[in-house]
């Protein structure tokens, strides 16, 4: 009973976790769960295989679940659990313990090499001297970014009120010496004139091409489309999830975040995400290329 | 040379203060511009009226060039000034101090009665249980709200980051007792939906009736238009000025009002205000009517 006590704290303080986590992008938070399933292969109290199994299985369903809106979360497990059937079943306890922790460090690091390679093949599309404004803080556009360097003229960047992401962008591309313009959300009408083209990542893409992302993305990929220039999101297949905008309830955080005294008759709202219509994005690109018209690639 | 250095004290300390006062609106500060203009008419060191006349011109015309942006300053000054020409030149001067006083009061009425009109001509074009989207907080807007009551069925209004004066507007709708949603901008994408119309005030309308508004606005109207709704602005006509967008230079605050640590090649940028093509307005409402084409009636 203690055993299964200390499995079941482990599993109900990682859940907790990745559920209050809304600083890290989608990718991060997925990699964080795998590496909470390879932590958990490693320690958790498990008399055989079987038992193993079960704990592994059980955690991994919990965690795909906890964040509906999160695709990648959702994808990246169930690539790690697809992979864990195959094992051999010659393996002993151990074995499987280090086998399964190897698995999701492998879906990991896919995860990464396919968002590097989605970045890269947008990259061959951007001219060189050219602005680039984004929003939020994707870790797709931090790589395109650092891979143009000083092909890129300048990047304006938002800061992404209320959990203030841009600040980590703004950091970061100091950090590679990237030219930047930090801004309010009000402003991006004012900087879009500035900018050859816009690009963000995704939190998630639907069956259309429609974009989940922090809110905000409706309001850049107007703007983009207002000004002439290009709206670019640049997402690795992951992040496609087979369900049509209607099917989808954006996320709400808590209004106090926003810092307004209660007043009777005012309800502050804090929807993190909004939907941008696939007729707004100019193209996606992925670990495949970069394509104008959408291919959902989940299963 | 006493009382010329009070004079010059006064004069500096609310020149100061007008130019340094980004939380009221345009007509707020041109009214509190006004009763600077009345307070030094009745105080001012001044031997004669001919004195006094060349204090309050100095301080008027000072007033009138201390925020290029703000039209309404420069206009209704305008109207104080040609008024003060026409008074008789058989008063004393302390009749003259008086009368300076009311002139300025009068004219400083006669801008808010113009506002309250303007909204009262837009509230006919309202349809009863429409619910409202605004940005910033405009004193027209305040009174078209408290004007239309329970015929609305929602006010959604926005913090508008940095100078928060969203808070103001939540305080004041609150209090009367109106049906509040209140977001950040970026979440303009995800509200606009809900809203049957979208109405701002102005900080200026330029000749071809484009509009110099929090910035925001652009964004606003962007939404609008996508979501198939419309777009008013409701100002009186003391807000018209005969420049054309190209000449026009927006106001930039302190970057420290964003709150981002120093970053070497990071650029903070904070533009108060930004520009909304006329393309973008559905119609214009002043205290003479509602209009689908623009009218300037600046002088």
């Amino acid at each position: 009973m203690l055993y299964a006590k200390n499995n079941e704290d482990f599993k109900q303080r990682r859940l907790r976790a990745i559920r209050n986590d809304f600083d890290s992008g989608a990718t991060q938070l997925a990699r964080n769960a795998l590496a909470d399933l390879a932590d958990y292969a490693e320690d958790c109290d498990a008399a055989n295989i079987e038992a193993l199994n079960k704990e592994i299985l059980d955690l991994a369903l919990a965690l795909q679940q906890c964040r509906p809106s999160v695709a990648t979360l959702a994808t990246l497990i169930q690539a790690f659990i697809e992979k864990i059937q195959t094992l051999s079943s010659e393996l002993t306890l151990n074995e499987t313990r280090q086998a399964y922790g190897d698995i999701a460090e492998e879906v990991s690091q896919a995860a990464i090499l396919a968002g590097r390679q989605a970045a890269q093949n947008l990259a061959s599309k951007i001219n060189k001297g050219s602005r680039l404004i984004t929003h939020s803080c994707s870790a797709n556009v931090m790589y395109l970014c650092d891979f143009l360097g000083e092909q890129l003229k300048e990047v304006i960047i938002t800061e992404s009120r209320p959990s203030m992401e841009g600040r980590t962008l703004a950091r970061y591309l100091s950090k590679i010496e990237m030219p930047v313009q930090y801004i309010t959300e009000a402003q991006i009408g004012n900087f879009i004139q500035q900018a050859d083209l816009a690009v963000t990542g995704a939190n998630t893409l639907l069956q259309d091409g429609s974009l989940i992302n922090k809110s905000g993305t409706r309001l850049l990929a107007l703007a983009a489309r207002d000004a002439g220039i290009p709206f670019y999101v640049c997402a690795e297949s992951f992040k496609h999830r087979p369900l049509m905008p209607e099917a989808i309830t954006l996320e709400e955080m808590p209004a106090e975040e926003l810092g307004l005294p209660q007043l009777a008759h005012v309800r502050a709202r804090n929807l993190y995400f909004d939907l941008t219509p696939a007729r707004l994005v100019t193209a996606w690109a992925d670990e495949q290329g970069v394509t104008q018209t959408f291919i959902n690639k989940s299963s």
